[in-house]
């Protein structure tokens, strides 16, 4: 009988679920829509029924030992998801607690989709045997999660780790979060999209981006034109690795991580996005931290990572 | 026989010790001046005298548990002052070791001034009881204490909790430190020392701060000016306030404290600095954050704090 933990990753479009062995392994998926209905009930119920159905079609015999959500706005203290701009549900969704009515599991936990991606890399990843390090989610939204002394910080109200929304600049670019500024209008995959559009007004070089409405400009179509050589696709890379590196310079400063790990869309255009940042990184940090702090690509395969990351709660949880 | 911990202070003028018993009362004080010679040994000669000095000095009859300090740059893991800029000794100077040749208590630990203030405060002052908040330094400095999950959180070198080199603005005002913008540079003592120079160029109002000297300048005669209604002293603490409401409501995205406690000479000036603070924290914060984080004056008595924070190590030590 192999023991396993499931892991639940809520996105504005999918929701993903995998049946996790010790060793992050998964050994079975299930994928389902994510409710575009405000009622949470619904999906809820729709839910619990992708959870058993995955659990049958499972060959193996195994022994669920818990399930571990990830979710945008997820609170950890009282394993609901609350307010998140990116999901229908309005309000406070009980998600926890509603799992709890149907299944009798010892361990249900929740907490944000970047705090499980953060235990993900600890557990399974490049950050396994760090104590101290951050990691930062660049894709639609900028997410982090922060491990301190081993541990996830939550905060006192669980809702720690937002990295994203600190202020560049307070009168600078509109947030989704109603206020100005936030380091996620600028390094997001809509925030260098956003830089593009600027840079366009700013700069007379040439570009192919100059032919694109702002509609149909993508991040993937920034990193091919900036990989061509258009100097306004390696500008906004630039500009956006000097705004990161500005921010994780400041990072820095809070908890002295061993690394930071960037994940996510805006990632994975490799150099082009890790140059710049590990450059002005370094440029602006205090000296008793230069040269010491590692950026590094997550080592979490994309589709999986956030499966694993929350099912990696549930193992995190019987260590307490 | 009571069992007592001895505290010290290194600070840039004066090293202050104390023998401080488990309820926090100082049985025994000893003041000396901190060397202005850049040879360490000398200093640290001196150190070992006063501290045997200050033992016999005690009428009661202790038992000494061990020994805590607190100095600018201290590192916790290594147990050394690495390069301050505000102490006269080069290089890194090895406290710990340098104690322990002379004195066998089990426990000789060394952390920042402001990682110790905030162990004061949780052991001994408002933070009793409370599993996560920041204790922030005004004064020649700005320096920072981040205490989550009920730790401090030094982080992998050992130099984490530097809100004070946080940057505002990256084209900002000169830092000690080689950088540009940093917090320190506007919310400590001579921070706004600097924003008053600066509002005597951009306002025109009358002021008693127009004829004083840059050098003559103190926060103290900013604080008397703005209580008497100066225009430019009370724009001054509004600016002081704003930018430090700006970089707490970041500080509040990465732990979620439950309260920020500001300690130091600049806090003294009371709601002059409370209020605008206070304010614009709020305004700047992220919507989920709003109204949750208490903005407090530390509770430790000014004289003390440093002494009691630097004792209440020793017994955090044998917790572990």
């Amino acid at each position: 009988m192999k023991k396993v933990s499931i892991g639940i990753d809520i996105g504005g479009t999918n929701t993903i679920l995998g049946i996790v062995d010790g060793k992050g392994e998964i050994i079975a998926r299930y994928n389902m829509a994510s409710e575009t209905d405000t009622d949470y009930s619904i999906y809820m119920d729709k839910l619990g029924d992708a959870i058993e159905a995955m659990i049958k079609s499972c060959s193996d015999e195994i022994q669920v030992a818990g399930i571990g959500v990830g979710a945008p706005n997820g609170n950890y203290y009282n394993g609901t998801i609350e307010f998140a701009p990116n999901l229908n549900f309005e309000g406070v969704v009980p998600v926890v607690d509603h799992l709890k009515t149907r299944f009798d599991y010892k361990v249900i936990v929740l907490t944000n989709d970047a705090n499980a991606a953060a235990m993900g890399e600890m557990m399974y990843g490049g950050a396994k045997g760090m104590n101290d390090f951050i990691m930062i989610t660049l894709g639609t939204g900028v997410g982090s999660g922060i491990v301190a002394n081993g541990e996830l910080i939550y905060g006192h109200d669980g809702f720690a780790g937002e990295i994203g929304h600190t202020i560049v600049d307070p009168g600078g670019r509109e947030c989704g979060c109603g206020r100005r500024g936030c380091l996620e209008t600028y390094t997001s995959a809509p925030g260098i999209k956003r830089t593009v559009a600027e840079l366009l007004s700013t700069m007379n070089d040439p570009s192919k981006l100059r032919d694109v409405s702002y509609n149909e400009l993508s991040a993937k179509m920034i990193d091919a034109e900036a990989r061509k050589g258009d100097m306004i696709a390696l500008e906004a890379f630039d500009y956006t690795g000097e705004t990161l590196g500005l921010k994780l310079s400041d990072a820095v400063a809070y908890t002295s991580p061993e690394a930071i790990f960037l994940f996510g869309g805006l990632a994975q255009a490799g150099e082009l996005i890790f140059g710049p940042t590990k450059k002005y990184m370094e440029q602006y940090l205090l000296a008793i931290y230069k040269g010491k702090v590692k950026l590094l690509p997550s080592e979490l395969p994309p589709g999986e990572a956030a499966i694993l990351g929350a099912s990696a709660l549930v193992w995190k949880e019987f260590e307490k």
